[in-house]
């Protein structure tokens, strides 16, 4: 057995979801799953589907930082002082929180509020590891991007780096797992069946995280983001609409992306629609590439599952790149391997 | 009783949804219902829940042209020939095809191929009556507009008029029901549960529609149109990012639309992200209006039931139009009055 | 204008469907919407859809009081003390809780604890126009049935009467809308998407009133009686497999319910599989009968929306008989009629 | 690599999903993908999910039946032929149709019509491994169950054998998936969506499959059966109203379902209601018991995925057995593995 690893926050979507692939990990032993609530329920109670027969208990860092690595699955300002806590322990952390994204803490404190973990502010690497990889490799805070970002960024970093990007619209759809466990109006199943509505029309906190990113890849822009809730669990879609300062014909466009991401196992380029159904349950992020003719902007349409590569195959992809394993051990080996069997 | 109406294509979703109207409408008598498919069933047995209890007949243009008015429901192409035949022995006419939306021959020839009436080319009136109310009221044959082009035009006009309007960006989601009635993969209730995707993405026809009647609005723009394809059945949002030639605050906009649309019975401006649902089986367009700090541009999300302002109540509300009744007679009365009773 | 109504609890899908029915209704005048949350909301901000631009009020019996009926959504146990005051003051009421179905005060000891309206009990009209016409007209207490209990009473009652029934097995299916407005694990858009399970398996409520009303019927049994959630909104399918003590033929079958059914504005027997879709926002039950012969036993299916027919346009439908106003006003005239427009 | 295997009628759900499992099987080597329709088109370009990079071609019997073992994938009647040539060549054969299931000539023929390869009739073993696992290992021929007489017979099994049952009811929900990849009215969305309705109310060729294996499993009933059609893509749970000849208590339904599964690893007993959710995309049954105190019935409740454990991964499971490999081996070995990488 390899490294061990706890997940804490283990009841919520995301930490649950990394608990399943952390138990079936080759390498990882999941030493333990945390939680606020639902202390002494078995995983698998809760998320039958994930079939993770362990006890979630209540964070204890005496005994649960006596890992190699944590998984923290709170929610954004829950997550620092955790995070922090483990780090002076020695825990090499993937945090899933917007606590350690953002470069920039002015920006975070007008979307997030204080920082909790002032210390640390700003030492995470952003654990894309398409943009990051050498980075992350390396790192012992590793701040896992939102679900928003990580199909942003991959869908458009490409772009960047000589000045061609002029303005970016990007219009996402996301399924309802994404606005997480708790049991609102808003998750309602009665209130997003055959709907479809915008939110967080005034402002959504990814955009800022996408700014930064895209600017970090050479497309300095203020992106219009704007998010839509769909009655589907899990998959977002993100049709980005980017003005470009010359025209770039289709065939320039798939030449840079496909140099861009040569060799990466986790970037499909396609030529059909993708649709969020085609990356269900896996940590690819399918890019289709289109440049108008009508108005010479370029038009690419990036689908992940936010649960997955969006939050958290993606963290393990980043603890695999920490602890110098292969980078797609345990999420997409070379196989669409069928699933449970009662231990 | 007032006149009489025939609807022809009753078989398909939307000619379906004109017949169950105009059955209950208080003023106008169903005549008949045609088809080219299943003729001798009864539209009841297609659809139970239309509760519509005639039977479905082939068109035969001598008897079923006895009426004074009709609804057409058929394809592109296939209806001009049906209309020109209608009009000649001078039955007043709504069509639903796109075969007399467009008032420029090359662009039709372009997206549809060859008109098969070219000698009515042009002259249909739009079926948009917030934009065209009056000539609507004489005219003899009304083309009723796409069902993307309706949230559109009710979405952007108010934009037009004095230079504002520099760049749109319209991305649209959309039921399957505006897909039509056949059968193929792509409306199979596999491929789309569970999923979310763009489709049309070299171009759809509702594009250059949708930039003629913004030109006519005063924004004479090429449009960015991308459509997308829901695991919902009836409804379509349109979420539009809009450059603007200057900077429009919140309370312009929303001065702007309301002194445009005093007094229209089927707009609905609202504060809250309006949802598909909001206006499911109902004839108005829900408005939602933002003014972006971030970046200066103006979003407009616009939601309609494909079905029924999108296509086939917007019909009516024509036809009302044409024979002088109460616009909002049998679409939309005081009431959202309950339904079916067996006769 | 006609009588004055009250919708007390009307910020639950029961209540504020009542109160858009009764808003809209031909005769009634719906006085005001009361509410235990939510009050100061307008009820179009809850429910866009219904179109009720009044405000949800406390409850004040003072002034509340002051109106010929009330149609009362609260929960079972916390109803029955506001019924007994509003009869107090005069005021007829029709209660959508369970508190006034049951006959047998043990029984609803049993299920529900103990009863808060004790002088009360017993003394309600089972409302189910279909069985107990004569009554309602009459009653100053109407209790509304259960959803599962409407289809499944309309559904076998004619079976009834000559110890035809020996043992009667009911599988439920039911949309989402039934759990109510009350947002949890079970009602969570993630948990009921791609899913359907039985739920109450140990045991469901509406077993006893099913009994109770079958018994009245003529069928003696004690009933099976399984519910499962279903990946919709609204609708109720009961799938019903009836052993009989002699065979009875498909023929003799429908004659029978044609019957007991001949007049009935609000029952359709169909030849089709009757689907929830066919009836939704209907006060309609649509059955379908099937004389098995591999087992003799007879399958009735009955479909109906349980909010419409299960609840609250059932509770106008009794509302109609007690002020002697035609049966099917304001819930199913000779019309389909659309919906909504701005006032 | 071991043995070959070529999967013949791969275009459709049940062959592609079986196409998928063997391709990333540990140990079998999938050696083409052949199809009567969609020849030359990539596997991956149907199902981009499923990520089979092979090209589909028509089937060759001179050149595909020099592998070791096939599964056909074939609709009824159309396989028998296929079948009986592959035996010929000595080709071991897993068949998903319904050709070789039945042990009644007369019974086929009734409801599949004239068999198409009469020489082989009565010569399949029935592919349950949990019923059937020693013949399973020694067979040349094995007929894959139907997705519903899976569920069914894992279900209720256990209860046969010593004059138990006197009666079942069995009433079967299913995902679209199981209607399999024809696009016609009844899997369009828009039928399927927000609807819920039983089907093949007149009788579904599934029953007597159920009758013959309740009856070798010492339960000799003709069960009562009937489908419904939900809106999911893929799953089914049947609900099963078990009526015995003796009270059986919670404890011993418990125990006697336990010792007829101990050892199972695809059986999972469990004490909350099984959704079909939880076994989505495995081979696994999810079983729940309940013993109805008011009734003495006994209620067994089976969730299954129908393309996995109904019809493709069970395939597996039986070639598995067939060739001496681990049972689990490819189809849930320890771990839930997660998807999908570019080659």
């Amino acid at each position: 057995m390899g490294e061990t690893v706890v997940v804490a926050g283990a009841s919520g979507y995301a930490g649950a979801l990394a608990a399943r692939i952390l138990h079936r990990h080759p390498h990882f032993e999941l030493a333990a799953v945390t939680a606020r609530s639902d202390v002494g329920v078995r995983l698998d109670e809760l998320y039958p589907h994930h079939r993770v027969p362990l006890v979630l208990e209540e964070l204890d860092l005496d005994r649960h930082a006596d890992v190699d690595a944590a998984i923290v699955g709170y929610p954004h300002a829950a997550s620092a002082p955790v995070v922090a806590e483990l780090r002076r322990r020695g825990v090499r952390v993937v945090d899933l929180s917007a606590d350690f994204r953002l470069r920039d803490r002015a920006t975070y404190e007008q979307w997030y509020g204080e920082h909790k973990a002032p210390e640390l502010f700003g030492t995470g690497v952003y654990g894309l590891p398409e943009r990051y990889r050498a980075q992350i490799a390396d790192a012992d805070l590793v701040a896992g991007p939102g679900c928003f970002p990580t199909a942003a960024i991959l869908g458009l970093a490409p772009l960047g780096g000589d000045g061609l990007v002029a303005d970016v619209v990007i219009d996402a759809k996301s399924g309802v797992s994404g606005a997480g466990r708790g049991a609102n109006q808003k998750t309602h199943f009665v209130s997003v069946d055959e709907n479809v509505a915008a939110y967080k029309i005034e402002g959504h906190r990814h955009a800022p995280e996408i700014d930064q990113e895209l600017r970090a890849a050479g497309a300095p822009v203020t992106c219009t983001f704007t998010p839509h809730l769909l009655p589907l669990d899990q998959g977002e879609l993100l049709s980005c609409y980017v003005t470009t300062t010359r025209r770039v014909s289709q065939s320039e466009l798939e030449e840079r992306y496909a140099a861009a991401y040569a060799g990466e196992p986790f970037i499909e380029l396609t030529d059909a629609s993708p649709g969020v159904f085609d990356v269900r349950e896996t940590n690819l992020c399918r890019i289709k590439l289109h440049s108008e003719p009508r108005t010479g902007k370029v038009h690419v349409f990036a689908a992940i599952d936010n649960l997955w590569k969006g939050t958290s195959s993606q963290a393990v992809q980043s603890l695999n790149l920490m602890f110098c394993r292969p980078e797609t051990e345990g999420i997409g080996p070379t196989a669409l391997t069928p699933a449970g069997v009662t231990a």
